[in-house]
């Protein structure tokens, strides 16, 4: 297995991560043999003996007469291949794919969290040190069906704080707030299910309707909240099942939900048999909280979710939901099927970090950082002709207009190529309407190649 | 919300735990309030407002004229709907929460892992102390989309032990073995397919593939494997997509599938298309590895998976997938849409204790306790008339039938009213055919109290 890799493991390589990186798609027709070997400056046989063995392993096929091609999607829920192929650079996978994978030393202005020393690492190396001396069982044994009882008890104090009654048996913790939205899709909906998202909105819910294959319908996003006249005549025309939306600061833009636009939302929802999950994720980065739709509705048709990931650490992942009891129960036998019991050890390294003394130290910390950096961002862009849609007074996004509707992929496509990754608008946007947007994440914003890189990009595409 | 729970709040309480215990299912009828009040010492006008509050939140529905009912099933995937109520004591679901919610002092034969002292505590603890000095970002960081570089390269090496050749792209961290299945189930399958699995095998699979809405079929588990010509039958009728087993020693029988059985089994998977997922869970409790199907086949129908609860830890929960690259490419996709970056330090811990020196001490220490604990169970079985199935040299279970016919759910019911959490076999057999067997886990088995309290169980229903 140490072996040198040899020609032929280049030639496959070399196909392997066209296909990998979705350059090429199931169907694309693979260069000649001769074309390859010329381009690699290989054989003609370590290509045909590449090809052969990839054919082999049914990642690609060969037709007879016309060559070889990429295999066709191997199974219903190949994310990739369920709809015309968008741009690549705002294909929600691909980004999340970006984020993830930055090479070191690239820098990341558009990912969706922050950088490793702006989270709660102290209080985890103190947590770690604490469990290190914990019982055997909390090291080792299987969580409860709920989870933790005193992550929950701390959960529910939170909620308290926020308007939101919630009982012990309201709520249930999952294995990242990611893992909790997407559990409620899969009690909730059905494939064809129609759901509202926010335009724009997190792009990862796109990449998990998809997955379940509902459609997504995007209603507008206003500084107030989603264009509540817009939401009204989807409830009409799509009869949806399920608005997904954020708590508190919204992602991407910042903004915020009023008072009265809660009040109205809910009321839609109301009439409509509307339900709404309401994503706070972003609850402890607020200067002052906003309304909480569960709160209003006192957790009868919206369910709250969250998570610490972008707080304390994204590391030790641990979400939760709180709902009515009856699909808290619903939701606990379906957590049990397809994940059994929960990481017990993340819910303790939780539960020591929130209730740590620092962790409200910390998140003050954070918050003036971010205010320092927002300012920064905010001068960097505008310098460049960009113009925020909104300036927030708290979170970690702008959301920003280019000038003169420069083309947001094309920048960004050209960005990543000096090292620099952006996310473009239409990542966002269900209805691909925010070509000419990017979303900053103001505390991955400090390096000041991010802006000769972007005043270069947007040069080149004027 | 720390105030005392007024006479509303018990009554609302014993309702909802009816209700959750599956006491009362959707559409019951709820006790008279005239009737509960008694019951309770309480007023009726208590009872009222109690059944008011719970008709507010929807648990329950008044009808005109007939009283409180249990209100129906919120959505379409309420699992413990979705078809005929199973005896409650061989519902998988409930299984399952009695072994995680067992109140201290409960003996549990019937329960799928080892008591905590039996696991790797020490191991882990030497893990949390290193990662507590560790770089912020190995604390805080998402890990990359395949999950923990190093994690993945000690798996690869421990594939190639039992004759696995797995390149490092076709390796793919998940949240826990149970995840990894579940994840290749929505990569693999649509409502309606036919999957087949091993009858008796692990209940909790029985519980995902209803959550999938897939048909199950039980193939008749011999001791050298599913017996063939029932599979191939199947095959014919019923052309199923999937066929899920245990690679190793299988749960709950203890039997390893022979090398004649599985070159055999894997011909007829090619000749039908059939994918095979095999759970390699219990590979380090083998004295000597069985043969696996992953290994004949080169990864390319068979998708290997494994985890780590059962012998490091279920606290910190890692799995894993190992299946041709494309594969991986599509579920590494579905794995960032619905759950993103896994859980980084769990896989840092494992990596830990799996490269520890202390591992494999800690791994031959347990087998040679089980060894005890083995013999020690079947004599004690043996003394009460019960018949094992098969003498297995590894592994915690062993599958035994109960004298003349018992009723082994009446027998689990009757010890869980003692204290004593049983595993009757029909809660392991998607054909019922297995109402005279238990399961014991060994490693569960040395309080004399278990013992008698069977003992006398079975002279009851005798």
């Amino acid at each position: 297995m140490s072996r040198p890799p040899s020609r032929i493991d280049s030639v496959i390589h070399a196909v392997r991560s066209r296909i990998s990186s979705r350059l090429d798609g199931p169907g694309s027709r693979l260069p000649s043999v001769r074309a390859q070997a010329t381009a690699m400056g290989v054989s003609v046989s370590t290509v045909v003996e590449a090809y052969e063995r990839l054919a082999a392993e049914g990642v690609i096929a060969a037709r007879a007469g016309s060559g070889f091609y990429v295999a066709g999607p191997a199974a219903p829920l190949a994310l990739a291949e369920m709809e015309p192929r968008l741009d690549r650079a705002v294909d929600p996978l691909w980004i999340s794919r970006q984020s993830l994978e930055t090479p070191p030393g690239h820098l990341k202005p558009g990912c969706g969290w922050m950088p490793s020393d702006w989270l709660y690492h102290d209080g985890l190396r103190r947590g770690l040190r604490r469990m290190a001396r914990a019982d055997s069982a909390q090291l080792v044994d299987y969580a409860g069906p709920l989870g933790l009882p005193a992550l929950r008890q701390t959960l529910q104090r939170r909620a308290a704080t926020l308007g939101i009654d919630a009982s012990m048996e309201q709520l249930l913790l999952a294995e990242s707030g990611t893992h909790a939205v997407d559990l409620i899709c899969r009690f909730l909906l059905k494939p064809g299910d129609c759901v509202l998202v926010d335009d724009p909105s997190y792009f990862n819910y796109h990449a998990m309707l998809k997955a379940h294959q509902v459609q997504a319908i995007g209603i507008p996003y206003t500084h107030t909240g989603p264009d509540l006249q817009v939401f009204a005549s989807a409830l009409q025309e799509h009869a949806p099942r399920l608005y997904i939306t954020n708590a508190g600061l919204h992602n991407p833009t910042g903004a915020v939900l009023s008072a009265t636009t809660a009040h109205r939302l809910l009321g839609l929802a109301e009439h409509s048999e509307l339900i709404i999950i309401e994503d706070d994720i972003f609850a402890d980065f607020e200067l002052r909280p906003a309304p909480r739709l569960a709160a209003l509705d006192g957790l009868s048709r919206v369910i709250h979710v969250g998570s610490f990931s972008k707080t304390i650490s994204a590391a030790s992942r641990c979400g939760y939901i709180a709902a009515r009891p009856d699909w808290i129960e619903a939701l606990t036998d379906l957590k049990l099927a397809t994940s059994f019991g929960g990481g017990h050890l993340a819910a303790h390294l939780m539960q020591i970090a929130l209730t740590d003394s620092g962790y409200r130290r910390h998140m003050q910390a954070v918050r003036t950082r971010l205010a320092d950096a927002r300012k920064h961002t905010l001068r960097q862009v505008q310098k460049l002709g960009i113009t925020p849609w909104l300036q927030p007074d708290a979170g970690l996004f702008l959301w920003c207009q280019l000038p003169d509707g420069r083309d947001a992929s094309a920048v960004a496509r050209q960005c990543l190529r000096e090292g620099v990754v952006v996310a473009p608008g239409n990542a966002f946007s269900q209805s691909q309407r925010a070509a000419d947007y990017v979303r900053f994440n103001v505390s991955q914003c400090q390096d000041p190649k991010i802006w000769q890189v972007l005043g270069k990009a947007l040069q080149q595409h004027s």
